[in-house]
């Protein structure tokens, strides 16, 4: 085999910001040209971004991104570049791939297989692919593809065995799951077996509203070897020298590490590309606040973090004091606002048409903390964090326009019992010497929405190990009630957590957005309509 | 042509209520063959109400409307019935329609054509039919179609004259667009002339989520005479005699009569199908919140109606006298609450933080407001109706958690210049003798948020007509800043307008819903990214 040293660049791309994308692409093309790199290769739709959703349809978008290829292509001489961007022709959008070489675009592939599942809607946007191209360069013979296409037995990378390819390169936004790695490297391998040669997959990195790409960018030998890896959750130069052997072989990370680095990841760049310095929440001196406000800190530093503790008449005493420990811990700003004047304002506003009693008392504590926040929020320009869990974010266990107000729900796909593991995981990563960032208090004592006399989450919810189970199997795999019902849960039970979760829709449906942990997140991922009179049992 | 009585059943069925929809179904048969019909024709997947998105997935759902339709089938004598329904085969699931006759089914059709912009998802969904029957029935050859099959030239139109069909039945859930009725009906003259055959096209209406079906069934000859024709927005049973001549002709409503139909029947339906008995609403004594509680009188009827008035210090007279006046002429409940012992107990709240200023002392007055009617449907079980219009949903003149704070937004999908005249139109409108609804002054004011001292819209704002054009442009034709500049208008003005546009998109992601009238409503229509930098200039 002709030796041929390729960059894989694993960069993070913005949407929209095709100026800004394609310095990004100059300035790793030209780090991979300082390393000998004779080819170096960039992640799909890098040019626009991905998703860009609609904006496909603004013609100045696909303009511009043309004219940033064609000044790419303009500026390669020995170093061949693959890039993706948004192409169009007689058929329609393309999402597309080109090899520029000695100044030129010397071959285009277009995506054949368009996913049009989960997040995405892929046969909204584009015509799908037909032709395929092997690229002759230093001897080698290479075969271009894009993400989903490695997803289908007997689709491109056969065609790339049939086209004599020895190398196949993959360009991806392939967005973070939970897991999804493992899963990854197994289909790199079959596909590198189903085409007889090496394949070269490369991914994006960072954050586009809910979804969190990765990286984990490799190269795999024909016969499964895997040869180099990139880390995940990092801008990477994964070099690799074809016929060399095995270069950098990063290793994946564990589970919680994992969901760490996509929370932390999502909430860095929604915060950094929507032009936010710093954020403002609510601590409860509860976990689900305690959680969101250490993930904040290691993604924006603990000087961009403000937070508020608000206690009503029925905050307890540990309420204030370990919402004063999780701040000082971590040197976040913190202050103390009583909600006490202005949920008494709004009692004598409706004494004369009756009062507020029962639910509409508790959520108008909710809510006045919500108009609180973003006050300040208005006031000084932070970004409102919100910090429910997906278990509550399921059962409509939140108050719209109370806790659920702001612009980033941080936790928003991590169940409740996934809460708790990620606070003993991120104690147990404290550096050694430095207190863990989380006060034990707010883990282990049981969960309550202080707003009413006693209150514990356990009255009105199922035990969490078991409401998560359901959730998962209900939310997540779409499992039928009796289906669940014959895996031993409580029917009585089931009934009522579905019956939660449907009548909770109009609620999600105003949630703010977070990141995607996984393989069914609220959000695009799930597409109910609220009004559906469906009863399962 | 050998005699045939067909009836179309223009029914209103609800998502998920399977065995609401089977007798809703049954009773429209019924009242057919008491009618002598020989073919009974409903619409679209009526058996599980459209569009029912990711609730195909649930194996109950499919397996539920199975049973359905096997029932119906089996209840089938001499009048035959062809009803849509989701099926599922080796290939996936199916958007379906089947032929019940003499107890049974006798034959099935799959959607050829299965639309995947705007706000459907047909292609995430359903596997595409290929195959293509024509039945023999009293001596007619009958074709069966559905909905996005009638838009393509060469389909299963094309289809239906090769295989000497004399009749294309096809079964819709065609969601009402301003004008759209004028389109389909010459759409419905292209395809009978297609098919050289009557084309019998029953449409379904009522209110799902955003969505408003209209009706405007109808019967068109081989040479595109009209027939028969059904009227908008109401349940309807269209009979015609094949070979008997031209039936009833409904005339079809005017611009701002069809725009209202659709404002009553998706509030009305969004209300009833989610067991609200009741709506509140504040009333600023301008057009938006007026408007807003006419169309609710209407769908629901006064009784029905909450109106809360809610003075700040910046409320002028005028503010209270005309909300008052327009509840009493409507005979709304009406109520005073003023507003200001909330808004000083937050300004006291925040002081020692430096207080509140500007914008957020302006935001704070909507959301004491959003709070006080949340409260109000909360202890009332009342829902909240929002006031925003289109041109302020498009450039983010509102409050999030404020006044976009409730369950249903009116007139999210009427730009302010049509809020004007549907206002006018709908005076005009009261019967003889009645006052109009909406007081004059609240037409013809100038708008102001009254958030602020002698606040007017536009100081903020350019004029509504050159702004609900702009918008027209950017957002409902996707046209780009250099076309609408050269279309004549002001380029710093249009510049304005975009970024106001793209910005706010953080904030319509969490309004509620509300009624679709545009061809480019702001909800699934419009699929935007919130991190977006794409600049226009």
């Amino acid at each position: 085999m002709p030796p041929l040293r390729i960059a894989l660049a694993q960069v993070n791309p913005t949407v929209g910001d095709i100026e800004g994308n394609l310095a990004l692409a100059r300035s790793w093309i030209a780090r991979s040209a300082q390393a000998g790199a004779d080819l170096v290769v960039l992640p799909e739709m890098v040019l626009t971004g991905y998703p860009i959703e609609d904006l496909v349809y603004r013609r100045a978008v696909l303009e511009d991104n043309l004219a940033a290829l064609h000044a790419l292509a303009g500026e390669t001489g020995e170093t061949a570049v693959v890039v993706g961007y948004l192409d169009r022709d007689h058929d329609g959008l393309r999402n597309a791939a080109a090899f520029l070489h000695d100044g030129a675009v010397s071959a285009r592939y277009y995506k054949h297989h368009l996913p049009n599942y989960g997040v995405f809607d892929e046969a909204r946007y584009f015509a799908r692919g037909t032709d395929f191209t092997v690229v002759p360069f230093r001897g080698h013979r290479i075969a271009l593809t894009i993400c989903e296409d490695l997803w289908q037995v007997g689709g491109p990378f056969a065609a790339a065995r049939a086209g004599g390819a020895d190398l196949v390169v993959c360009i991806n936004g392939s967005p973070y799951e939970r897991s999804k790695d493992d899963a990854r490297l197994a289909l790199v391998r079959r596909r590198a077996e189903e085409a007889g040669a090496v394949v070269a997959y490369c991914n994006m990195v960072g954050g586009q509203d809910e979804l969190v790409f990765d990286g984990d960018s490799m190269v795999v030998a024909a016969d499964g070897t895997l040869l180099a890896r990139a880390p995940q959750f990092a801008e990477h130069l994964l070099m690799h020298d074809l016929g060399g052997g095995p270069s950098e072989i990063a290793e994946p990370l564990g589970d919680c590490a994992e969901v760490w680095g996509a929370l932390v990841t999502g909430t860095r760049d929604y915060a950094r590309k929507n032009s936010f310095r710093s954020v403002v929440l609510g601590l409860s001196g509860g976990i689900d606040s305690a959680l969101t406000a250490t993930i904040a800190a290691d993604a924006l530093g603990p000087d961009a973090v403000h937070t508020v503790a608000m206690p009503s008449v029925h905050s307890s005493s540990h309420s204030l004091s370990d919402a004063a420990d999780l701040a000082a811990r971590q040197g976040l700003h913190h202050t103390v606002v009583a909600i006490v004047p202005a949920v008494a304002a709004y009692h004598d506003m409706t004494a004369g048409s009756g009062g507020l009693t029962g639910l509409a008392a508790e959520n108008l504590q909710a809510r006045v903390r919500g108009t609180l926040l973003m006050a300040l929020s208005n006031e000084h320009g932070h970004l409102v964090l919100t910090t429910g869990n997906k278990s509550e974010l399921a059962t409509g266990f939140s108050t719209l326009y109370g806790d659920t107000a702001g612009g980033w729900a941080v936790i928003k796909d991590v169940p409740k019992t996934l809460v708790w593991a990620l606070a003993r995981w991120r104690n147990a990563e404290a550096t050694s010497g430095a207190a863990p960032p989380i006060p034990e208090r707010s883990i282990t004592k049981a969960p309550s929405a202080e707003l009413a006399p006693g209150q514990l989450d356990e009255d009105r919810l199922p035990p969490y190990d078991v409401l998560d189970a359901i959730l998962a199997a209900y939310v997540e795999d779409d499992r039928d009630r009796d289906d669940i019902v014959a895996a031993g849960f409580d029917a009585a039970t089931v009934d009522r957590v579905i019956r939660l979760v449907d009548l909770a829709e109009h609620k999600r449906r105003q949630n703010p957005p977070g990141p995607k942990l996984s393989a069914k997140s609220f959000g695009r991922d799930r597409r109910l309509p609220i009004t559906n009179r469906f009863r399962h049992s």
